[in-house]
């Protein structure tokens, strides 16, 4: 393939489908199987591996919902170890909603965002969800190479599986594909300066005092920043603030 | 427990079960109920509205799991408008799956962590969460001041709804630290109504053709409500808003 031809977004959607694996470790509910697989497919995740899981009944094809695929097409292994010793995985990174638990120290989890940072990487990854109630045991987490937890409240930690795995496919999504809903494309920066001087020019000519005229710029740009404005909203602005100044006169 | 040992955390987290609810409009299944009332709990959020629901079934207690307290203290509306009729709300956030173009300006969303970031404010804030089956419609959409939409893969972009909802309160409890600042309450619904009521009749006396008009009042609406501002930058803003229209004659 022609390097030069290829599409940058279309090569991170291509990753998240051939190197990232999800492995579901005894699931004991067909419906948890089937959410997960939505989840994993809302986000470009098409690998399932169920390890030891419950019978795949017609329920987790229902919650799959339009990921169905995902579920007729995963594989299944008898144990964790069974899996691991294909070495189809270079890196293992284990999920727990008990941080700080009683296990080896050194393996202090990581946030989702902080593991989708880190994931660059070109190797094949395999993120592993652990049972429904009690989560991956201890020398399970202890085989891979990072950890990583959600930061919930303290009142109730712990999440749904497919919740969970919802958050960390999101991350991992946000970092490997810049989403650009056609259209949608936020207002350039120099677009940004023009809006912000046209409205300078205004509030110059409107008789605020001196420091007034400076709060009111700031206000604006401060507005413009955080309203993350599409290049389409910056264009009528400025249509607006451009008759303005010739009303204006 | 002892008031002085109240970190800033648990103030925080004071304010997101004090300050935000979830508004689940016309669901059709007790055990979504009870997946979003789970999540709403992970993440220190309580105040739950439904909307014209389904039967709560136990099916809603079961997927509740340990947030059956959130099921038990929900609040039924038979409709969205009697919901907003008791204004308890200054700050209406639409979700959607589906953010279409440009041209459609009601549904240009924030992304999850964009809206996080945004939420500044003391005020008091509702998301609402759409049916399962057709999520919100344009007309609930256009009543909210900002939606919000997670970006995910062309492929299949339609999430379960608690798992769209586990997303976006997970970035706002990420984001909680922000909440509270100094000086940073959020500008009333009527001051915004005031700004806006300014504006439109400055764009109304500038000589754009009628149906420019109407996109750029439109998105005046959209950039105010985005942009979260506080209650001393509509003040500026009304300021300048003024003298422009004196400045016109």
């Amino acid at each position: 393939m022609d390097p030069n031809h290829l599409d940058k977004n279309q090569d991170e959607t291509h990753y998240l489908k051939e190197n990232i694996s999800v492995v579901f470790v005894e699931p004991e509910s067909p419906g948890n199987i089937g959410f997960l697989a939505r989840a994993m497919k809302n986000f470009g995740i098409y690998k399932l591996i169920l390890i030891n899981p419950c019978e795949l009944e017609k329920e987790a094809y229902y919650q799959a919902s339009h990921a169905r695929d995902v579920v007729s097409n995963c594989q299944i292994f008898d144990s964790l170890d069974e899996f691991l010793e294909k070495k189809e995985i270079d890196f293992l990174v284990g999920t727990t909603g008990t941080p700080g638990g009683s296990y080896n120290l050194s393996r202090i989890p990581l946030k989702p965002d902080q593991l989708a940072e880190s994931l660059q990487t070109n190797g094949k990854i395999a993120l592993l969800f652990g049972r429904e109630g009690n989560g991956l045991y201890n020398e399970e987490l202890a085989l891979c190479d990072v950890s990583v937890s959600i930061p919930t409240h303290d009142v109730y930690p712990i999440m749904n599986i497919s919740h969970a795995a919802a958050i960390i496919f999101y991350e991992i999504f946000k970092n490997a594909y810049n989403f650009n809903v056609e259209g949608l494309e936020e207002a350039s920066h120099s677009e940004k300066e023009y809006l912000l001087s046209d409205m300078d020019d205004i509030i110059q000519d409107i008789g605020l005092p001196a420091h007034k005229q400076k709060v009111a710029s700031k206000v604006f740009k401060n507005i413009i920043g955080r309203a993350f404005i599409t290049g389409r909203e910056a264009h009528t602005l400025k249509g607006v603030l451009r008759r303005i100044k010739l009303r204006m006169g």
